[in-house]
Protein backbone atom coordinates (compact mmCIF):
# COMPACT_ATOMS: atom_id res chain seq x y z
CA UNK A 1 0.00 0.00 0.00
CA UNK A 2 0.85 3.89 -0.58
CA UNK A 3 0.56 5.82 1.85
CA UNK A 4 0.66 9.51 -0.16
CA UNK A 5 1.17 11.55 3.35
CA UNK A 6 4.43 8.95 4.21
CA UNK A 7 5.76 11.07 1.05
CA UNK A 8 5.32 14.67 2.63
CA UNK A 9 8.23 13.26 5.00
CA UNK A 10 11.06 13.58 1.95
CA UNK A 11 12.62 17.19 2.28
CA UNK A 12 12.82 19.99 -0.11
CA UNK A 13 13.39 23.49 -0.88
CA UNK A 14 12.12 25.72 -3.18
CA UNK A 15 13.56 27.21 -5.94
CA UNK A 16 13.14 29.32 -9.09
CA UNK A 17 14.78 27.35 -12.37
CA UNK A 18 15.47 30.20 -15.48
CA UNK A 19 16.92 29.73 -18.57
CA UNK A 20 16.81 31.88 -21.83
CA UNK A 21 18.59 35.34 -22.63
CA UNK A 22 18.19 38.52 -22.51
CA UNK A 23 15.87 38.79 -25.16
CA UNK A 24 13.44 35.92 -23.92
CA UNK A 25 14.02 34.13 -20.24
CA UNK A 26 11.45 32.33 -18.67
CA UNK A 27 11.40 30.12 -15.10
CA UNK A 28 9.28 28.20 -12.93
CA UNK A 29 9.10 27.15 -9.53
CA UNK A 30 11.21 23.93 -8.42
CA UNK A 31 11.88 21.74 -5.63
CA UNK A 32 13.68 19.04 -6.90
CA UNK A 33 17.19 20.44 -7.31
CA UNK A 34 19.65 18.33 -5.74
CA UNK A 35 23.65 18.02 -6.23
CA UNK A 36 24.55 14.56 -7.71
CA UNK A 37 28.49 14.56 -8.05
CA UNK A 38 31.38 16.46 -5.87
CA UNK A 39 34.01 16.29 -9.07
CA UNK A 40 32.79 18.18 -10.88
CA UNK A 41 29.98 19.45 -9.23
CA UNK A 42 26.94 18.86 -11.02
CA UNK A 43 23.00 19.82 -9.95
CA UNK A 44 20.03 17.74 -10.92
CA UNK A 45 17.06 19.94 -11.72
CA UNK A 46 13.66 17.80 -12.04
CA UNK A 47 10.98 19.41 -14.52
CA UNK A 48 8.25 18.67 -16.02
CA UNK A 49 8.16 18.18 -20.11
CA UNK A 50 5.51 20.77 -20.63
CA UNK A 51 7.15 23.20 -18.50
CA UNK A 52 7.79 26.51 -20.79
CA UNK A 53 11.10 26.41 -19.53
CA UNK A 54 12.23 23.13 -20.55
CA UNK A 55 11.96 24.36 -23.99
CA UNK A 56 14.55 27.40 -23.23
CA UNK A 57 16.91 24.68 -21.14
CA UNK A 58 16.70 22.63 -24.39
CA UNK A 59 17.48 25.57 -26.61
CA UNK A 60 20.10 27.37 -24.45
CA UNK A 61 22.11 24.28 -22.86
CA UNK A 62 21.71 26.08 -19.19
CA UNK A 63 19.75 26.87 -16.41
CA UNK A 64 20.11 29.51 -13.24
CA UNK A 65 18.84 28.47 -9.64
CA UNK A 66 17.74 31.12 -7.56
CA UNK A 67 17.68 29.62 -3.80
CA UNK A 68 14.22 31.02 -2.26
CA UNK A 69 14.30 32.41 1.06
CA UNK A 70 11.30 31.71 3.80
CA UNK A 71 9.76 34.79 3.38
CA UNK A 72 9.38 34.78 -0.11
CA UNK A 73 6.25 36.78 -1.17
CA UNK A 74 3.15 34.65 -2.37
CA UNK A 75 2.96 36.56 -5.36
CA UNK A 76 6.67 35.36 -6.46
CA UNK A 77 5.79 31.95 -6.29
CA UNK A 78 2.31 32.40 -7.67
CA UNK A 79 3.83 34.28 -10.78
CA UNK A 80 6.47 31.19 -11.24
CA UNK A 81 4.83 27.87 -9.48
CA UNK A 82 1.01 28.57 -10.67
CA UNK A 83 1.35 30.66 -14.47
CA UNK A 84 2.39 29.62 -17.42
CA UNK A 85 5.19 31.76 -19.32
CA UNK A 86 3.57 31.08 -22.57
CA UNK A 87 0.66 33.94 -21.40
CA UNK A 88 2.67 35.95 -19.29
CA UNK A 89 6.33 37.67 -19.13
CA UNK A 90 7.38 36.26 -15.88
CA UNK A 91 10.65 37.73 -15.39
CA UNK A 92 8.91 41.53 -16.33
CA UNK A 93 9.66 43.73 -13.57
CA UNK A 94 11.76 41.89 -11.61
CA UNK A 95 15.47 42.33 -10.38
CA UNK A 96 17.83 39.73 -13.09
CA UNK A 97 21.11 39.19 -13.58
CA UNK A 98 22.53 37.49 -16.33
CA UNK A 99 24.69 34.59 -16.20
CA UNK A 100 28.30 33.24 -17.83
CA UNK A 101 25.97 31.35 -20.56
CA UNK A 102 23.72 34.59 -20.93
CA UNK A 103 20.69 32.57 -18.74
CA UNK A 104 18.59 34.83 -16.59
CA UNK A 105 18.95 34.57 -12.56
CA UNK A 106 16.26 35.88 -11.20
CA UNK A 107 17.68 37.98 -7.88
CA UNK A 108 14.87 38.90 -5.39
CA UNK A 109 14.16 37.05 -2.79
CA UNK A 110 17.37 35.18 -3.38
CA UNK A 111 19.64 33.44 -0.54
CA UNK A 112 21.93 31.64 -3.19
CA UNK A 113 22.29 31.63 -7.01
CA UNK A 114 24.04 29.17 -8.92
CA UNK A 115 24.10 28.38 -13.10
CA UNK A 116 24.59 25.25 -14.37
CA UNK A 117 25.79 24.34 -18.03
CA UNK A 118 23.12 21.41 -19.35
CA UNK A 119 25.36 18.06 -19.28
CA UNK A 120 23.00 15.35 -19.77
CA UNK A 121 19.31 14.87 -19.54
CA UNK A 122 17.44 11.86 -18.19
CA UNK A 123 13.37 11.04 -19.56
CA UNK A 124 12.11 10.02 -16.64
CA UNK A 125 8.45 9.87 -18.32
CA UNK A 126 5.98 12.70 -17.36
CA UNK A 127 9.56 14.37 -16.43
CA UNK A 128 12.99 14.99 -17.88
CA UNK A 129 15.61 15.87 -15.70
CA UNK A 130 18.70 17.96 -16.40
CA UNK A 131 21.77 17.73 -15.06
CA UNK A 132 23.86 20.61 -15.15
CA UNK A 133 27.66 20.90 -14.06
CA UNK A 134 28.22 23.76 -11.90
CA UNK A 135 30.16 26.99 -13.10
CA UNK A 136 29.21 29.90 -11.01
CA UNK A 137 27.55 29.70 -7.21
CA UNK A 138 27.35 32.80 -4.95
CA UNK A 139 25.70 33.39 -1.58
CA UNK A 140 22.92 36.53 -1.98
CA UNK A 141 21.83 37.01 1.72
CA UNK A 142 23.79 34.94 4.12
CA UNK A 143 21.13 36.11 7.03
CA UNK A 144 18.05 34.90 5.67
CA UNK A 145 17.26 31.40 6.00
CA UNK A 146 15.89 29.16 2.44
CA UNK A 147 12.35 28.14 1.78
CA UNK A 148 11.81 24.54 2.76
CA UNK A 149 8.92 22.56 1.25
CA UNK A 150 8.45 21.43 4.57
CA UNK A 151 7.77 25.35 5.69
CA UNK A 152 5.71 26.08 3.18
CA UNK A 153 3.32 23.18 3.10
CA UNK A 154 2.73 23.63 7.04
CA UNK A 155 3.64 27.12 8.02
CA UNK A 156 2.61 29.01 4.73
CA UNK A 157 -0.66 26.52 3.49
CA UNK A 158 1.01 26.44 0.29
CA UNK A 159 0.53 22.67 -2.21
CA UNK A 160 2.37 21.73 -4.80
CA UNK A 161 1.60 23.16 -8.35
CA UNK A 162 0.20 20.28 -10.86
CA UNK A 163 3.33 20.08 -13.04
CA UNK A 164 5.69 19.47 -9.55
CA UNK A 165 6.62 16.03 -9.35
CA UNK A 166 5.53 15.95 -5.89
CA UNK A 167 1.92 16.87 -6.79
CA UNK A 168 -0.59 14.46 -4.96
CA UNK A 169 -4.01 14.65 -5.97
CA UNK A 170 -6.30 15.55 -2.97
CA UNK A 171 -8.54 12.28 -3.74
CA UNK A 172 -5.62 10.01 -3.23
CA UNK A 173 -5.44 11.62 0.15
CA UNK A 174 -9.04 11.35 1.09
CA UNK A 175 -9.01 7.69 0.08
CA UNK A 176 -6.52 7.22 2.48
CA UNK A 177 -8.68 8.71 4.90
CA UNK A 178 -11.31 6.78 4.11
CA UNK A 179 -8.99 3.10 3.94
CA UNK A 180 -8.47 3.94 8.51
CA UNK A 181 -12.24 4.37 8.60
CA UNK B 1 33.56 32.03 -9.12
CA UNK B 2 32.04 29.02 -7.30
CA UNK B 3 31.35 30.12 -4.09
CA UNK B 4 30.85 26.84 -2.15
CA UNK B 5 28.98 28.17 0.30
CA UNK B 6 26.19 28.28 -2.10
CA UNK B 7 25.79 24.91 -2.07
CA UNK B 8 24.86 24.37 1.39
CA UNK B 9 21.55 27.02 0.66
CA UNK B 10 20.40 23.36 -1.25
CA UNK B 11 17.57 21.92 1.49
CA UNK B 12 18.26 18.16 1.52
CA UNK B 13 16.41 15.55 3.82
CA UNK B 14 18.78 12.21 5.34
CA UNK B 15 17.74 8.60 4.72
CA UNK B 16 18.99 5.03 4.88
CA UNK B 17 19.04 3.54 1.57
CA UNK B 18 18.66 -0.05 1.50
CA UNK B 19 18.65 -3.03 -0.68
CA UNK B 20 19.98 -7.02 -0.77
CA UNK B 21 17.88 -9.62 1.12
CA UNK B 22 17.20 -11.95 3.70
CA UNK B 23 20.67 -13.44 3.73
CA UNK B 24 22.70 -10.34 2.87
CA UNK B 25 21.93 -7.01 2.34
CA UNK B 26 22.97 -3.40 2.93
CA UNK B 27 22.83 0.37 2.82
CA UNK B 28 24.23 3.56 3.06
CA UNK B 29 22.96 7.57 4.30
CA UNK B 30 21.93 10.01 1.78
CA UNK B 31 20.75 13.18 1.64
CA UNK B 32 19.69 13.15 -2.49
CA UNK B 33 16.45 11.08 -2.44
CA UNK B 34 13.75 13.39 -4.65
CA UNK B 35 10.57 12.62 -6.07
CA UNK B 36 11.17 12.80 -10.01
CA UNK B 37 7.42 12.29 -11.67
CA UNK B 38 3.74 11.78 -9.28
CA UNK B 39 2.45 9.84 -12.38
CA UNK B 40 3.58 6.89 -11.53
CA UNK B 41 5.37 7.88 -8.17
CA UNK B 42 8.72 7.80 -8.60
CA UNK B 43 11.85 8.64 -6.36
CA UNK B 44 15.64 9.16 -7.36
CA UNK B 45 18.39 8.16 -5.02
CA UNK B 46 21.77 9.17 -6.15
CA UNK B 47 24.59 6.73 -5.00
CA UNK B 48 27.94 6.48 -5.18
CA UNK B 49 29.26 4.16 -7.39
CA UNK B 50 31.67 2.91 -5.37
CA UNK B 51 29.10 2.11 -2.86
CA UNK B 52 28.61 -1.43 -1.84
CA UNK B 53 25.18 -0.62 -1.86
CA UNK B 54 25.54 0.27 -5.64
CA UNK B 55 25.63 -3.63 -6.08
CA UNK B 56 23.16 -4.71 -3.84
CA UNK B 57 20.69 -2.22 -6.24
CA UNK B 58 21.56 -3.45 -9.79
CA UNK B 59 21.59 -7.03 -8.69
CA UNK B 60 18.33 -6.66 -6.77
CA UNK B 61 16.65 -4.17 -8.92
CA UNK B 62 15.41 -2.38 -5.75
CA UNK B 63 15.55 -0.65 -3.15
CA UNK B 64 14.12 0.62 0.72
CA UNK B 65 13.74 4.35 1.57
CA UNK B 66 14.05 5.06 5.42
CA UNK B 67 13.16 8.73 6.26
CA UNK B 68 15.57 9.25 9.11
CA UNK B 69 14.31 10.99 12.63
CA UNK B 70 15.68 14.57 13.88
CA UNK B 71 16.97 12.10 17.01
CA UNK B 72 18.44 10.01 14.97
CA UNK B 73 21.78 8.61 17.11
CA UNK B 74 25.25 9.81 15.91
CA UNK B 75 26.16 5.98 16.01
CA UNK B 76 23.32 5.04 13.58
CA UNK B 77 24.75 7.83 10.93
CA UNK B 78 28.22 6.37 11.55
CA UNK B 79 26.86 3.01 10.92
CA UNK B 80 25.36 3.60 7.60
CA UNK B 81 27.49 6.66 6.66
CA UNK B 82 31.02 6.46 7.64
CA UNK B 83 31.55 2.54 7.37
CA UNK B 84 31.25 0.35 4.29
CA UNK B 85 29.31 -2.72 4.27
CA UNK B 86 32.15 -4.73 2.52
CA UNK B 87 33.88 -4.39 6.30
CA UNK B 88 31.19 -5.10 8.86
CA UNK B 89 27.72 -6.32 8.51
CA UNK B 90 25.52 -2.57 8.64
CA UNK B 91 22.35 -4.47 9.24
CA UNK B 92 23.52 -6.44 12.44
CA UNK B 93 20.99 -6.16 15.20
CA UNK B 94 19.00 -2.87 13.54
CA UNK B 95 15.10 -3.47 13.55
CA UNK B 96 14.62 -4.50 9.66
CA UNK B 97 11.40 -5.31 8.02
CA UNK B 98 11.26 -6.99 4.46
CA UNK B 99 9.43 -5.37 1.63
CA UNK B 100 7.70 -6.56 -1.03
CA UNK B 101 10.49 -7.43 -3.69
CA UNK B 102 12.51 -8.58 -0.32
CA UNK B 103 14.55 -5.59 0.18
CA UNK B 104 15.92 -4.86 3.88
CA UNK B 105 14.01 -1.43 5.10
CA UNK B 106 15.65 0.09 8.53
CA UNK B 107 12.62 0.43 11.00
CA UNK B 108 14.94 2.03 13.93
CA UNK B 109 14.58 6.06 13.60
CA UNK B 110 12.57 5.62 10.66
CA UNK B 111 9.35 8.69 10.59
CA UNK B 112 8.43 7.12 7.13
CA UNK B 113 9.54 4.24 4.71
CA UNK B 114 9.36 3.58 0.40
CA UNK B 115 9.66 1.22 -1.00
CA UNK B 116 10.94 1.45 -5.36
CA UNK B 117 11.17 -0.96 -8.03
CA UNK B 118 13.99 0.01 -9.74
CA UNK B 119 13.09 1.18 -13.43
CA UNK B 120 15.74 3.26 -14.65
CA UNK B 121 19.64 4.10 -13.87
CA UNK B 122 21.44 7.18 -15.04
CA UNK B 123 25.04 7.06 -14.84
CA UNK B 124 26.20 10.76 -14.34
CA UNK B 125 30.24 10.35 -13.33
CA UNK B 126 31.17 9.22 -10.18
CA UNK B 127 27.67 8.67 -8.68
CA UNK B 128 24.79 6.38 -10.33
CA UNK B 129 20.82 8.17 -10.25
CA UNK B 130 18.89 4.98 -9.52
CA UNK B 131 15.14 5.77 -10.35
CA UNK B 132 12.69 3.68 -8.87
CA UNK B 133 8.95 3.18 -9.04
CA UNK B 134 7.13 3.35 -5.76
CA UNK B 135 5.73 0.34 -4.50
CA UNK B 136 5.15 0.73 -1.06
CA UNK B 137 4.62 3.64 1.32
CA UNK B 138 4.10 4.00 5.23
CA UNK B 139 4.51 6.55 8.06
CA UNK B 140 5.77 4.90 10.65
CA UNK B 141 6.61 8.02 13.43
CA UNK B 142 3.79 10.90 12.75
CA UNK B 143 5.44 12.68 15.99
CA UNK B 144 8.78 13.30 14.20
CA UNK B 145 10.49 15.42 12.29
CA UNK B 146 12.61 14.44 9.26
CA UNK B 147 15.84 15.33 9.91
CA UNK B 148 17.67 17.49 7.34
CA UNK B 149 20.99 18.08 6.12
CA UNK B 150 21.04 21.69 7.52
CA UNK B 151 19.80 20.41 10.88
CA UNK B 152 22.29 18.20 10.71
CA UNK B 153 25.14 20.14 10.03
CA UNK B 154 24.27 23.50 11.79
CA UNK B 155 23.03 21.77 14.63
CA UNK B 156 24.28 18.54 15.37
CA UNK B 157 27.88 19.81 13.71
CA UNK B 158 27.66 16.88 10.71
CA UNK B 159 29.59 16.64 8.01
CA UNK B 160 28.55 14.83 4.76
CA UNK B 161 31.01 11.53 4.17
CA UNK B 162 33.27 11.62 1.43
CA UNK B 163 31.26 9.51 -0.69
CA UNK B 164 28.61 11.73 -0.76
CA UNK B 165 27.23 13.84 -3.91
CA UNK B 166 27.34 16.93 -1.68
CA UNK B 167 30.59 16.05 -0.03
CA UNK B 168 32.91 19.38 0.04
CA UNK B 169 36.73 19.30 0.49
CA UNK B 170 36.91 21.81 3.50
CA UNK B 171 40.47 23.26 1.63
CA UNK B 172 37.71 24.52 -1.28
CA UNK B 173 36.03 26.62 2.00
CA UNK B 174 39.31 28.10 3.12
CA UNK B 175 40.34 28.93 -0.19
CA UNK B 176 37.24 30.83 -0.27
CA UNK B 177 38.16 32.61 2.73
CA UNK B 178 41.65 33.35 1.52
CA UNK B 179 40.44 34.65 -1.17
CA UNK B 180 38.02 36.72 0.61
CA UNK B 181 40.93 38.47 2.41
Amino acid sequence: MIDFEALFKVSYGLYIVCSGDKIKGNGFISNSIFQVTAEPPQFAACCNKNNYTAEFIKKHQAFSISVLSQETPSDIIGRFGYKSGRDTNKLKGLDINYGETGVPIVMNESVATMECKLVQTSDVGTHLIFIGELIQAEIIDENRDPLTYAYYRQIRKGIAPKNAPTYVDKSKLLKKKDFLK
